[in-house]
């Protein structure tokens, strides 16, 4: 069955759901999932509507325009697959989830392409008929290199790119052409322990919990929207090397759920932190 | 500042959520959260909003049933602190907890009176100047004991009775007076190890992880709709004692979370389920 | 660098880490890790240690035979790859994520070969260059299906088999032959929910967590010894459906987790329990 | 039944357990449980042993020196209960859970006093029976203050001191007269958000999990030893204040946990890292 889902954010004011759902009510569609949520510091309102049931796209749009405040953000879309490029390094645990749940059309993606600055993982990609690309990064400048994976991007022409643990940090040039698209997983319950290395750093640091998090990547650093995390207790006899490998398990689960989240349209972005309806 | 909760519980049918906002709007109530849920199996829909300002309740009450089918069960209450009575047998930690949480007004719950069929946790309760009422359970019937209760909480006509730790089971006849109203803490993660000595059912089953589950007690024991529940993990280093030991502080947590949602109205049942709007 | 394992299981007595430890450092072998523990109830006594250096075996289990209990059970084996073979009927995520870790060699087993009684694996196991075998029940009595499937088996000599969600009932006399050495995975938390679609009794519970159980088979249907549990929060909003799909990735993983430990001659099995030493 | 601790710290070298459990054996003592590790990185050899029994303590300790390498730190202690002292500012819901184990003595230690630099816990305190000493920090430098306190300290000669939600910084000059010592809870999962105000960094992170850490206090804040870490889900739905409030219960169970461990000799602080035997 097919359903079309309705994303609203805008200032708050009173009589935002009776008016969005009194158009969705003239129209004669049937509410399949219906979520509401005012964050109260600034007083911002957000909607996420699934329904079912044909209706005029921009007649409905014009309605909706017409009722909610001139700042509001409207996206009305039709619930799809919608098409990802996986970037990579060398480690396989992420891609090979996103690979598998692909085959099996587990959850609401295409994937179009793996990109790789290593050739170790083109086997495995193969095995699932996917285009392989083998960009390496030596020899090039960081430009060149992301000019190159950007031009390999650009053929498919995907919604969303998917960095299944790609080990290189994405200038902001690239990553001012995809805002919001781009998920990355940190192999760490950030804030704590951004940056490189953070299994040395926790083991380091002699923490008895260790995370990953899936977020959306901005200018900075690890520091981008946060969409999912998780963790796992370790202990003193974990060394970095098996904190990393315990790891593992939980990197490809969260990415894996931050994905449907974002492709079922269940999360909205706002100001460094995100809205999720479950 | 004060607010008002409105619950709506009837079968599912098209405009619900926009005839009960319209009604909302028109007294010019502020909406401060809304929540629905159509549960899809049977058709029924659920909706709690929580709403300021001031309304003619005898008026809204009306309005709110011309719109709704006719079979809507309709529930528009101020949030306000409940009366509760709470039943104990010997162990102290689910009931230190509340009484810690009373004294300190946490919840939104008035401890009216503990009842215990022991003394010893007498000196706990004066401390905080809670009336404690020991009614032994030895040498009287099941019937005369349960009146002799009976008769205490009427005293109080709580709105809630709370059974923390209250280790013998409560006839149907006493049961049926408080339909929905009795919330208990059992020792385990139900279905599993129902009834009787649930650590010793698990340590000889040997499972890894322990936990609790608080429901609202209906005829069939331990068998009443689950409000929360919650686990830890166990190894085979635990005796049964051990396992009893640490299952403590996950069954006064999950009692005291259980509380909060219902004395927040944010639980309807549904048969043997529970609609939960966290 | 290669290591040997050394387990023993016998009534408790005074001096026995004593004693054991005696004879490894006389044989100049350097303990890698060393874990015991006794069971109180019984007095039972468990070791594993795991150390490296080269010794003559039969010497070393004289010297152990000679200063332990005439009861004792005393396994003395090289750390290495152990052969398995993947029992499963349709659904792909355990068999996949097991397939994926053969590939990069994660965890110490060789996959000799998968059975199903369908066919619709074939295509994904094919790609791993592993030996798939259709073995349908349809048409032929229960013990004719479990002998074409124990004929496959023997072919490969494994020493463990894994029920990969296998969800067919083993026979007492299959099962007899692989006395702790078939793994299954069961997608509850066992004890609750033994038997047929665990997540339609879930959903009809009404519980707020969902778990899966890797045990160990027993002729009692889901009552082997436990290895590794699991779980994860559910609401209302999940359907026994997306119960089913939440709980996919715990069972993968808790499979996954209780092989390395079996495969690691972590676990011993003491009547109905284990003894994990993690 | 009473029982001893022996802990041993030292470099590693072949045959430690087999020459310690020598020692014990020849005592003719018994052995209720035996942990040992042995860190890798630096080659550094753990053992907590516990048993029961007589024996002669000189005696014993020169037998264990003897054959243990020069630098051994070498404890044997009865297991018996410590005193301690507590510190708290305002909020009340540490010091009560750990007022009401104290009350029904199910963790090894006396609470020989509480001392806040407010007056609002005084009544709670009182209740049970405990000396509770008000220190306020107004008008008074840092360093009179922790003169005050100390000097009160000194009284009651605890073995451990526990900030229950102690909200100021203690100087190295105090923390140094308290090497491992000192405990304090921190109600953020560090090394995420040490410092002021956690829950209000957490919430304009957007942190999709929150925590507690519980460690022991160090020159540098919040940098100290971890002693145990547990963690619980938020969503976009917590304010700050909210996700204060649900903190609560996770640091009043951490720090709980952490004094089990501590007072039962199962920590090792080794480092800025700490080896814990559970």
């Amino acid at each position: 069955m097919s359903s079309s889902i309705l994303l609203i954010h805008c200032k708050d004011q009173a009589g935002l759901v009776y008016k969005v759902t009194q158009v969705i009510f003239k129209h004669n569609l049937n509410i399949i999932s219906n979520d509401e949520f005012v964050e109260r510091t600034l007083g911002h309102f957000f909607m996420r509507t699934e329904f079912s049931g044909a209706f005029e796209k921009t007649t409905m749009m014009k309605e909706l325009t017409d009722i909610l405040p001139p700042d509001a953000n409207i996206k009305l879309s039709e619930h799809q697959k919608r098409d990802i490029c996986i970037l990579v390094t060398k480690e396989h645990h992420c891609v090979s989830d996103l690979l598998i749940r692909h085959h099996f059309q587990e959850l609401d993606y295409n994937v179009r392409c793996v990109i790789s600055n290593y050739q170790n993982l083109q086997d495995l990609v193969s095995k699932f008929n996917i285009p392989f690309h083998h960009i390496s990064h030596e020899g090039v400048s960081r430009e060149d290199h992301e000019a190159a994976i950007l031009s390999v991007v650009q053929q498919y022409n995907p919604e969303f790119i998917v960095l299944a643990k790609y080990m290189r940090v994405l200038s902001p040039a690239f990553v001012g052409q995809f805002t919001n698209r781009i998920i990355n997983i940190h192999h760490s319950f950030l804030p704590a322990f951004a940056g490189a290395s953070p299994y040395n750093q926790a083991y380091a640091r002699g923490v008895k919990i260790i995370g990953a998090t899936a977020h959306f990547v901005t200018d900075s650093l690890d520091e981008g929207p946060i969409i999912a995390q998780s963790v796992i207790p370790v202990a003193h006899t974990h060394s970095a090397k098996e904190m990393a490998l315990a790891g593992k398990d939980v990197e490809k689960i969260v990415l894996a759920r931050s994905l449907k989240l974002v492709l079922n349209e269940r999360v909205f972005v706002y100001g460094n932190r995100t809205i999720i309806f479950e």
